[in-house]
């Protein structure tokens, strides 16, 4: 059975673990954030890599111990790219983020992400309006809620997005992650809320992506639902020390990485974290 | 009319206002800057999305407050990207920023500077070659000056373009901001000199990319003239703060997005300005 | 006759003549570490260009005092960028630092990798991996090894990489550096381990791209094998003062830069170097 207890101790673990470890966690992401992603993944102790071109997305998927997708920034080649990788994924059943990022813009951006349904990803990290719109565009059910955006902003709030929420992860069998103010991470049976962070992390370009990188690290030692709730805890930890020690979001962003490279197993774990049961046959 | 009082009220009310409104300015732009344009964005208070696709640029046309092209690293896909985002915000009248950076450099960059002409970029950021080359490429007359340009870097003074400047702003009937030791800003008719800012921006890759980002910001609030010499102020504010508490370039980006984001409306209204008229009939 | 003393006394010269001159070394390079790629050469007192198009890196290997190719993200339109950049650049005897990163993964990776083979980069710039794959490819002798290699990271040592480099370097006629714990730099005669740096390092993305970039700065000042050289020692020197002053990567990619725009021409050519012959005739 979850409990507070079990979820605090393999957050432990899979910190520790990766450190052991080094995972190699390869994505394919967006320009706009694309070395923050890398830098986070270095800072917790995985590995990163960076690609565009099919043979090598699915190369990628092959060679990594779990997988970043991100469709931030849409390029041509993606159209075979991302299904390519995605399906070489399922296949290898190697564990995969994905980071629906701006759904609802673009005709191939919508195209993929209505792809991506059938390969399930083991993990969706996303904000509330994408959580919304995914849910829709998968006829999940999403409480009659239609997305708001606004460019790749959410305009919902992460209680709006629940029930989309519980309804991708149970779908796809694994975790989801809505962030917001008060973080939900969830199985689709048990979900978490998880606090802390900053008023300044809204104001760095790259937080949420570079979230969903780091829960690609820790999918390669750890259960979906522990993976991203273990990145969404020393988000969490992580931003809250580093606002309380810098004035702006320029500082803000190099202490956030110290705070990542040096944040002890058990702080982590120890994360304000609150755990509820979902009701039964929500969808 | 515009005096130098009216001018910094206008100034001091825009930095206000983004502030509040958070105004969504998207982006195509290069991949070499992208991260601090957005970052830059969000340090004034605005919103940021980046995209390449020629659907998607046109959609950001129509969902942005205003608009950000920067021609920076040219893609393929841009031939088609880039004339339907123009197209799309000229005829929803909504303000749009140019970086017409390398202008002069790729038959695909000169093309499609050439054909942003008729679609009239409500304002136009550029070094002091850049703003040659564009007025030569659109045969505005220039005082008979070739541009120089050496990779991306302008080989022009700030006072050598200042006609081309000028001939620019009169096309389109927005504003031009010429980047340099002493920053120009035109409507046409009068011309400010702006100046601060640090020995150390030139030592950090993107400060007038972003500083054209942060103008689209401003241009979501104000006219064309004022948003950008806002963005100019700004900058010259932050970068001459910043200078004073760094030894090098890698903390100076840090400590100037956290200048952004502290400096107080009427501080920036205050940054040293001088206010020129424009002799009628230069063209 | 190389010494020591000429060695440094040539480091030194480097350093100082590149802060004289800012020359300009345009890049194509990967969009992950890009902006450092930039930042880096800047902080040296270079000047940076970055281009993807064709023409645009035909144009650039006209313009540019030196160049640097990186393979880290493959476009398709690499496919004609890299070799027609790579023919001018031997064509107009332009000195330029090929990054062979991730040899080994995708077809046009390889290929292009392939292809660089005749137009004899000036310097090599990789890991000791993409070394023993490039020397493999190359079909220049390695001691036998088969190359490893997880994603973008070498597997193998410094040291069992040497016989590829020196391999490389002389089929070439231009310099080889592959950086490691201790970094190793040759010109196929002799060969000389240059240490320092910081464990940070491996930590944060990019200070080999980057490295490879500043190489290419040097190349116009300096003959390959000085010129990479000079590049890996002022990285050691940065590395190891920035690596004492901080605590965690994101502080150190700050400081690290301010520490190249510091460091003083003879604390470069002070920074520990041993220098070996190579035996002859070993390809």
């Amino acid at each position: 059975m979850i409990t507070l207890e079990s979820i605090r101790r393999d957050i432990c673990e899979a910190v520790t673990k990766v450190r052991e470890r080094k995972p190699l966690a390869p994505s394919i992401t967006n320009t706009v954030t694309i070395n923050l992603v890398a830098n986070a993944q270095l800072a917790v102790g995985g590995s990163a890599a960076m690609v565009y071109m099919p043979d090598e997305g699915e190369a990628m998927a092959g060679a990594g111990d779990a997988m970043y997708i991100n469709v931030g920034t849409i390029y041509p080649v993606y159209e075979e790219t991302l299904p390519r990788a995605a399906r070489a994924l399922q296949k290898n059943g190697t564990p995969w983020v994905l980071d629906p990022v701006g759904s609802g813009m673009g005709r191939l951006r919508q195209k993929l992400l209505c792809a991506f349904m059938q390969y399930k990803p083991t993990i969706i990290r996303c904000n509330a309006s994408e959580a919304i719109a995914l849910a829709n565009f998968w006829r999940l059910g999403n409480g009659g809620k239609d997305s708001g955006m606004r460019g790749v902003d959410a305009t919902d709030s992460v209680a709006e997005a629940r029930q989309a929420a519980v309804a991708l992860a149970r779908w796809t069998g694994g975790a989801v992650a809505v962030s917001g103010e008060r973080d939900l991470v969830t199985d689709g049976k048990v979900t978490v809320l998880s606090s802390g962070g900053s008023p300044l992390m809204p104001r760095v370009t790259g937080m949420g992506c570079s979230l969903g990188g780091v829960a690609a690290v820790y999918a390669a030692v750890a259960s979906p639902f522990i993976a991203v709730l273990t990145a969404t805890a020393i988000y969490n930890l992580a931003g809250r020390r580093a606002g309380s020690k810098v004035e702006g979001p320029g500082h803000f962003q190099a202490q956030f990485l110290d705070e990542l490279y040096l944040a002890k197993p058990e702080d982590v774990a120890a994360n304000p974290l609150e755990l509820e049961e979902e009701p039964d046959g929500t969808h």
